[in-house]
């Protein structure tokens, strides 16, 4: 299946984001119905992810740990509303080798009751408290249909499991991780992100408070692209996990989880990506900047990689030998921030040409400074993209009033709705029927004004709603 | 269950292993049957280890990917050996959800068939030419009998599969990552490592050639620390992967692959492991460094952990309310390589107690000079390490004229026994069936004098034989 021309952003968004994950070489398809094949610029994006994440879990004290793929349905079992989320989308093994198991295990779809049993049996005293685990794996949900980085049967995360001595800190930690990721997302990944909690009908399966970073994805629809929650101490009771306390009395400890994934990646494509394909912000690209060799530049070539490399600016070199336009679509598609053309006759006059991949722009420097240049473009592009991309989603949210206003919005634009709300999930569902939006985060605010925007009773939250990837 | 002592080394070696394995908390067992979970400390070696093989594998011109961690039953049917050796041990998933499959999939033993099926779909012409892919992964064997690191249903390893345009090329990469373990095992993990190739009866399923690295453990077994196979065209014919070459006509292309897993710090426990507890080499020690404060000196705490820092050595503080006898044995069972005491009375006299983990020896060094002389142990603690080990290997293989010397050497000594071999299977078996000993890998050696120590035949090769884990 080859990707001769990406199709138009506007024509045909879901079209378009298949070409550019084809044609950008992030990823493939495989004999493996459900699953995907992450290629090595899809990969090395998420390693990126990955470096960047690890550094700030470990600064905020984390330790990585590696719990077993796989839960025997006996342990899954133990908390019901998480076993409720989960069971119906997990794929079960049954036979190891040729013989039938006496339990069937499920390959992990999230850890916690992984974790809970592990905690179980090294929590004693409040100085073993807190426990700040994550880990970094693959799990498994059993999807009926599935895109490139959104929806698949197997996601790369992380999933944070941290046990606490109270409720406070336990919410404290929640909230810490939750900026962690707002930070990473809006600092590293150029997306600005909306941060509130989810609803009771849309939180996480168990917890007591999910709260959820919502993106807005090029075409209006939002993208939920990382939740933290809360757990209170629902799971440690259902593990039975306790701990004896300062004053001598036993105690229930209080627990959260957090997790980001390679859907990030899918954010990253469809926030900032364009008609040429993708485009990625300077802080997470692997290759800062691409080099494209015009005539015979040999010589020069050596002294701009090593001025590269001692500015430590990572790099690709086009040696191909395809055609200069051929090798600039390429590298148009593939996003690498900076393009920097290395001609013969620029370099007579000592002279090099960059090209900043999101605003095409073309600025002539000098060799000399090459990479001081190269570090100002790419500062300034992070920071363009970040309030390109700020600007475009503040312009597609939209205040409801009335729910004929809402109808209205939801029949004629494409964004995110805000509105005042009751609380109820009837007006949730109401929503949901008449207009395909869900319920994407609640902003607690007391200073709300006016009836809910679906039922006219008294409200006392503002809700996000919106068409959801 | 926890561990009080640690069993002495030589009266019991593998409770030994259990101990260390427990009290220096680098693993601990779970509800899910078979697998493990790796600890902090354990998962912090274990990244320590990949940090410095990813560099490796880059540097040498390999791209990370991540296929899927399913393998439908067709798929892994296609090569004949392969499927032979991995489906007695494969765990099988048979339902989604509540769905039964169509068609079972096993979880990835290892990941040979989904490169090849990928591999089909993007290498079309020479220029695609060689690809050059690792992954990091998670793979499942379905053991009836586990040990930690050692043997276990998931293994968290490595895998690098490569193609190329030519035989020759593909064997020049099997060898080179070949060496890449043994440099990485013998300068970094510290362990000598006998390299050869296996004997046809113990070479990897569907492999042309597997090289193995041997490692000998403290009590004269052997562990298999690593292996690096070339195929030939054994699975690029039986999937019908071809290339244009540049004289147009279609190829068949050459293939590799090679891991390493966690199995290696099995290794690293069993090679410098004392009756204290774990030793680590400094180059894969997450911590080097480990400091004791003993009375109230947080002043010079502060100004000792800025110098370290600035000199880029890791370390960790055990500033709890223990006693110093009792911070000393931890750090010791957790392996720290250096440990410094930070005395009141010491401190008077502006001087510190540098401890050395794999000797115990002191030296007290004046405070400013901390963190060079705390860098001289270090590099000096790296080349002792691996020198006393491989000076207790040596002294522990043994070379038999006759199976009646062989014989004689399974029953009284501990070690790897060097014969003459003729290559005949036949030969491989009876020492088998005779000493428990297993090949472990044989030395292509022209110059052989003498018969086959065992059929008495003309000899080719000589052959390492060893018990193993």
């Amino acid at each position: 299946m080859e990707v001769k021309e990406i199709t138009n952003r506007d024509v045909d968004f879901a079209q378009w984001y298949t070409d550019v994950c084809k044609k950008a070489d992030l990823v493939d398809y495989s004999s493996v119905k459900g699953s995907m094949i992450i290629r090595p610029l899809g990969y090395a994006i998420w390693e990126e992810m990955q470096k960047t994440l690890d550094r700030m879990f470990k600064e905020t004290g984390h330790e990585n740990v590696q719990m077993p793929m796989f839960i025997p349905e006996s342990l899954l079992n133990v908390e019901k509303e998480h076993v409720k989320g989960f069971a119906p989308e997990a794929a079960w093994v049954t036979y190891g080798g040729s013989e039938k198991l006496e339990e069937r295990m499920c390959v992990r779809p999230t850890s916690e009751v992984l974790f809970c049993d592990h905690y179980k049996k090294i929590i004693k005293t409040y100085r073993d408290l807190p426990k700040l685990y994550n880990q970094w794996c693959t799990i498994v949900r059993w999807e009926k249909t599935t895109r490139p980085f959104l929806r698949s049967r197997e996601i790369l995360w992380q999933e944070g499991h941290t046990m606490h001595r109270t409720a406070e800190e336990a919410i404290e930690e929640t909230l810490r991780m939750f900026n962690v990721y707002k930070t990473f997302q809006e600092d590293y990944l150029a997306i600005p992100v909306i941060t509130g909690r989810k609803t009771e009908k849309e939180k996480f399966a168990g917890a007591e408070a999910t709260y959820t970073l919502e993106a807005m994805m090029y075409d209006g629809n939002a993208l939920q692209n990382g939740t933290s929650h809360y757990f209170g101490d629902n799971f440690a009771k259902a593990f039975g996990i306790k701990f004896t306390d300062a004053d001598n009395t036993l105690k229930t400890p209080y627990q959260t989880s957090w997790g980001v994934s390679t859907r990030m990646i899918g954010a990253l494509i469809m926030v900032h990506g364009d008609d040429r394909g993708l485009v990625l912000p300077p802080k997470i690209a692997p290759f800062k900047v691409i080099i494209i060799p015009i005539g015979d530049v040999s010589e020069k070539l050596e002294e701009l990689k090593l001025s590269l490399k001692n500015a430590d600016i990572t790099y690709k070199v086009d040696d191909s030998n395809k055609t200069p336009g051929f090798k600039f679509a390429e590298a148009e598609v593939k996003g690498y921030p900076i393009r920097i053309e290395l001609g013969k006759r620029d370099l007579e006059q000592d002279k090099v040409t960059l090209v900043r991949r999101d605003t095409l722009e073309k600025t002539i420097v000098s060799f000399d400074s090459i990479a001081s240049e190269v570090n100002k473009l790419l500062e300034m592009m992070q920071k363009d993209m970040f309030n390109k991309a700020k600007i475009r989603r503040d312009s597609m949210i939209y205040d409801a009033k009335t729910y004929d206003e809402l109808l209205d919005i939801a029949k004629t634009k494409q964004g995110f709705v805000k509105i005042n709300w009751c609380g109820s999930e009837e007006c949730e569902n109401k929503i949901k029927e008449d207009t395909a939006m869900k319920s994407r985060c609640l902003i607690e605010d007391e200073n709300v004004t006016g009836p809910c925007t679906v039922c006219g009773k008294k409200a006392n939250t503002r809700l996000y709603v919106g068409k959801q990837y």
